[in-house]
């Protein structure tokens, strides 16, 4: 299955869809991947996307369903009797996607889901996932997985994992554990292949084997398993019971979340949105930070109203205010966005933070002497007013070093404070930043032009 | 093995190390991770870091080697003759990692190193490897993987089976090819669990797989794999020949770069930076940003002064510059980002840019409407000047209609000359929005101080 053909092919089958062409739809459909089908959706209208669905076939469909964005698979969801949602799509799927959708649904149709499920093993499976949060190691993994006692010997394991592989969909590892059900190691399946009959697993296997507990957050477990390089994670409980296990794909999410909550922090939006969301949505994720700005703007000119008449006299001040304000939000954005990230990627927090702002500070000393250096020459071969050159360079210089300071400080006192560092890259401290290098600026320009 | 225990582990590993005592490193090394023994380099000396690296066993050696940052990586190989290099390190690494290390080599060191390293076939699939380029499929895979002949029986294929895996890290899958070498399927492991001696691979093999060509973009590769949810992903020559094996650890690292991109590129650094890179390293990856900032506050500066009059007579105008300028500079980012996202991450490229437009426009009104209304209701009641409470607010309704669709338009047309569109989130746009906005406004305020 090549990547270039599968593109192409959601391309056609949009036509097909249009077209409403049943045949050739079934068709197409059997040779697409669920998360190809799922991309289609997103593209669809409502009747479009219900046409298609209904064409799907047994496990696809509730791959699929497993596949879609959340908002979407709510809407889909809350049409179909609770029957069909439990016989056509949970049935087929794994214990954390069937736990995922169903977390999703009203209390009532919860109930009903569950109490339709067949499979009671299925059903205990779930509700057990159910009661953990969301956003923790045990709302995030799935109970399938093959399991071997210590004690036993390869035969009987092999004989063991025939049973447990019916519902596994993927075996990666084969986890080691003892009578009480603790976790002790892992039984790499390379091991597996070249060991005999008679050998017991205890001598076989790994012991040394990394895990998180069942409340482990989730931006935890990600750091975990991307430091390790891992590509499944067991989870245990709090005396060491394994209970189910995580697999990288389901990390891959969280990581590009948490990086693209960083971003929109700094671009100014909210919540997280989609280009395709309502206007509605749009403008409410986005209007919060513009109305701080404003909030920040009004106050900015409370404080530049304090010198109209330094502005009347010498109204070449006013030329710079933009060229003082953007610098210094510029420059505290970089500092701050340098500290949030090595935060975020969990860099040596050894350092400590006198070290960080010393050099913090030898940066903003040599950006601020190139850049206040540059005005000056500007300023001083095409304005007249040397007081003006004087107190452009000057403030810059000093608005880059408070900035800079600033910018470093703040992230690393929200992050102390266990809020979030990135919020140092929101409107709010770049507001406080415009604030300070203007009351720099002019309380400078008072000065020079005392002087000159 | 905990990871809480770690932490503090390694607190104590470095206070150890800094004892120089001997003995507690070699017991403490033992029991810690490859990936945590590279983290406490970073923050140790250079002598401190070669005293602990010498207390550091066999294969353990060359797994901290592969995990270190590749700055530090380079300082520690320039050091070591190449013998060492091939025999204590190389020797025991998996192909990609192996060929990662030698590529950062000079060319004269690379050829002692190959020429080192006993085992020919490893030197082979090396040379094999350097031959891509590292941004590709073929330069992120690895060589080591199990494959079967379609034609065997289940038999014969474990006796194959046990010979390849010797050599395998991780079994994930079974690859499934024809006498040609040409990729036809896999076989998991739960099928071959369950299968008998005598089936043939043939019949039991999942024929469907999703491959990538060896000169596939690696940010190709990170969405296949995140959007199909792989963990391991096979990689085909032309005619569709099994070449290797890229896993997803590996692909993590691109997608958090990927990510951390945009995010650096919105926040004004122009390459990739670590807090703990020295001052220089980190004044050249901000200063040009800072510099196209200068440039524009300049710009800015001229613009202004073409309306030196109008100040002069109303410094009262010049309060709400900074205002105007952040809000054209917030709600040009926030519509970039948006779009940056949506083409980062690849949602519905379906959608016409007409629409996209159309939306935000409903956006920009709706916001427009929102802030240009309370900044009116703001002025009225603390001016005295109609002409000053009728300028702010229509200009910043108007600032705000254009910077959006400028911030929607700019990343789009951008992505379509093949651009990278984050670059709309730099300071070059947003300077351009400053210098537009304030045209607006003074424009807007000379007619209204006409009228009123």
């Amino acid at each position: 299955m090549n990547f270039e053909l599968t593109r192409d092919y959601v391309e056609r089958l949009r036509e097909v869809v249009e077209a409403r062409d049943e045949a050739t739809a079934v068709t197409m459909l059997r040779e697409l991947h669920a998360a190809d089908i799922a991309e289609i959706y997103a593209s669809l209208t409502i009747e479009e996307a219900r046409f298609l669905y209904l064409l799907l076939e047994g496990e696809k469909a509730s791959d699929v369903l497993a596949e879609l964005e959340e908002d979407d698979r709510e809407e889909f969801l809350r049409v179909l009797p609770s029957e069909v949602i439990a016989e056509q799509f949970i049935h087929n799927m794994d214990s954390d996607d069937a736990a995922d959708v169903i977390a999703d649904l009203s209390e009532e149709k919860k109930e009903e889901v569950l109490q339709y499920l067949k499979d009671v093993e299925q059903a205990g499976d779930i509700v057990d996932l159910l009661s953990y949060d969301e956003d923790t190691a045990g709302g995030l993994m799935a109970k399938e997985l093959i399991r071997v006692n210590e004690n036993w010997n390869i035969m009987t394991a092999l004989k063991e994992m025939r049973k447990q592989a019916g519902e596994v969909d993927e075996v990666f590892y084969v986890y080691v554990v003892d009578d009480d059900g603790i976790l002790h190691g892992t039984l790499s399946l390379k091991k597996l292949l070249l060991a005999t009959p008679q050998q017991r697993i205890k001598g076989l296997y790994k012991p040394d084997v990394i895990s998180v507990r069942t409340n482990a957050g989730s931006e935890e477990v990600a750091s975990i398993m991307s430091k390790y390089d891992l590509v499944v994670l067991p989870v245990v409980d709090s005396i060491g019971r394994l209970m189910g296990r995580i697999t990288i794909d389901d990390i891959v999410d969280v990581i590009q979340e948490e990086a693209e909550r960083d971003y929109q922090m700094a671009s100014g939006i909210s919540a997280d949105v989609e280009p395709t969301d309502s206007p509605w949505m749009l403008t409410r994720a986005r209007i919060p930070w513009l109305l701080i700005g404003l909030l920040g703007g009004i106050f900015v000119a409370l404080v530049i109203s304090r010198f109209e008449t330094d502005i009347k006299i010498n109204p070449q001040m006013a030329f710079f205010i933009p060229l003082i304000a953007a610098m210094a939000g510029n420059v505290g954005i970089q500092s701050s966005a340098i500290i949030v990230q090595s935060i975020a990627a969990n860099t040596p927090g050894i350092e400590r933070t006198a070290r960080k702002l010393a050099r913090e500070f030898l940066v903003a000393l040599m950006n601020g002497v190139v850049l206040g250096g540059l005005i000056f020459v500007y300023n001083f071969f095409t304005t007249d007013t040397l007081a003006l050159t004087f107190t452009v360079s000057l403030s810059l210089f000093g608005v880059i070093m408070f900035a800079s300071l600033f910018g470093t400080l703040i992230p690393l006192l929200l992050h102390k404070v266990k809020l979030d560092p990135a919020l140092a890259t929101g409107p709010f401290i770049t507001t406080m930043n415009d604030i300070m290098g203007l009351v720099i600026y002019f309380l400078v320009g008072r000065m020079m032009y005392g002087i000159f």
